[in-house]
């Protein structure tokens, strides 16, 4: 079976001209471009941690890799090549085939390059490595925001909360909800055009609290984020019974896969030329400070100029 | 705790020069050297398929390592970086660091920086993603074997099996043969040592007569190979009751992790100088034929001369 699928999944995957050799030998043979720097990304999406066995199966491969291909966005690398590890409880060609449908259309769509694996049995899982180039001047890092930075968000928060809060009290959420969930859209052309505009840079995964709390941490600097600036779609906000409840979402859900960026106030029109060239919208969110104290790094504003504290913490691990 | 268990790793990764970002961002960013391709291979290990729970945590973390850097040299190229998704039932710091024992034992070793990874709640997994770079010229394929080459094995054969079926049948190995089912021995400098010498390679994970099998069918030749000279270990010979328990281990056990390649006649010289070089020992086990016919591409013969077959085929997945 095991080479059935290997198989399969060859006779699927598109070879870039700088894959020399692809799937098939003891290792794929890559060829870098000059002067770039390699970015290396992995995770792991876990059956009944990051996604439900019911889910389908096409979202499940397009999410394991647009996980990874965001967190090369937020170093500002043009994604490359991607590994993928498939553990399987038993082998199922029509799931496999199903879960490959995402995998690649996302793949395709940026030109990415299947070029290994591993299959194994055991608990449902698919584990990613994704690779990327940037020129060693277009690396964003989260360490190098500085107060005085205007903070910035790619599209919209709080919408793959609002799905999952929502699937779990049993409601059906809005498709969009829902879709923002099960197949985020990693901000892959926005991330290589921030070089040399943007300065930190991290993907949203854990929430924007938490996500923006690494930043603030790396950076050693402060952030004050304006609630009423938080970018919202129009089902999010349908679906929240009030501002509290949307904020929670927004700021320590998790799961956006949006970009979260620090630059200087003189880079905004850069900001919004790049932005409008990557087809992705972009909203100015708060301003990075110097470190105040011993509070919160992160301070979040309400509408009314008061502080204002999310009822849970992030997406923890383990916990 | 995930954040503790990252720390943890962090602290212990040594990087290397040519790490530019390690652990702790979105990404590691990595330099690749001019010149050279790069050789990516991936390989999980799951509780239950290849270890068990009660293996000392040390040997499953160095086997981790260990099946990847052996597709490296396999292909030829020098290790570099790595990364490691940890998937865990529940948190548990003391295994975890004995497990990292090992794992960074194979790797400093060898000068290996880790330099990301990934860590998620569920059943015990480890998946690591090994990074090597070698010249053009030095890359090791399947699919280079010609008839009248030579054919080659590094160190001893079915100690992995032998441990193993011992160990199934409730007799206590001898700790050799354990230890190398347990912590295998990656053939990291013999790989690069054959470049430009050796003409196809693979390295034994699903047995001899499998492994040779991807050879022959990406090279378009058969193999015909001496029993009587399959290296054993003497505890292996200790261990077998009969020659024919004692082939199969060897031909079709798996977990060798040996490198097996083919050399022109000429070159077998260099061979031995190259294994001398690298400190391993080299084996002469046969040669490949052009395809005869419709039988099978590797044709086992015993020492009287006559075609001999393993009880049991090579190791499979999903059977």
């Amino acid at each position: 079976m095991e080479f059935d699928l290997i198989a399969s999944i060859r006779s699927r995957a598109r070879q870039r001209e700088d894959v020399v050799t692809g799937i098939g030998d003891d290792g794929a043979v890559l060829r870098p471009a000059a002067g770039h720097e390699l970015v290396v990304t992995t995770d792991v999406l876990n059956e009944g941690v990051h996604f439900l066995a019911s889910n389908p199966p096409a979202d499940i491969g397009w999410k394991a890799l647009a996980v990874n291909l965001s967190d090369l966005a937020a170093m500002g690398a043009e994604p490359a090549w991607c590994t993928l590890s498939l553990t399987l409880p038993v082998p199922d060609a029509a799931w496999c085939d199903a879960m490959l449908d995402g995998f690649f259309e996302l793949a395709d769509a940026h030109g990415i390059s299947l070029v290994g694996g591993d299959t194994t049995r055991g608990p449902l899982a698919l584990g990613v490595t994704a690779m990327g180039q940037a020129e060693p001047a277009g690396i964003l890092r989260r360490s190098a925001a500085r107060p005085g930075d205007d903070i910035w968000v790619s599209g919209t928060l709080g919408d793959a909360a609002a799905a999952l809060s929502l699937g779990q009290g049993g409601d059906e959420p809005d498709p969009f909800l829902r879709n923002r969930l099960q197949r985020p859209t990693p901000r892959v052309r926005l991330g290589p055009a921030l070089a040399g505009i943007a300065r930190a840079c991290i993907d949203l995964s854990d929430g924007l609290l938490a996500d923006l709390g690494h930043v603030c941490k790396a950076s050693g600097v402060g952030a004050e984020i304006m609630l009423a600036a938080l970018p919202a779609s129009p089902p999010l906000t349908a679906a929240a019974p009030a501002d509290d409840i949307r904020w929670n979402w927004q700021v320590s859900g998790g799961d956006d896969y949006e970009l979260c960026f620090t630059a200087p106030p003189e880079g905004r029109e850069g900001i919004l030329s790049a932005a409008e060239g990557a087809g992705v919208p972009v909203t100015r969110i708060g301003v990075a400070t110097h470190v105040a104290g011993t509070g919160p790094a992160v301070r979040l504003i309400d509408p009314q100029g008061q502080p204002w504290s999310p009822s849970r913490p992030g997406y923890q691990h383990f916990t």
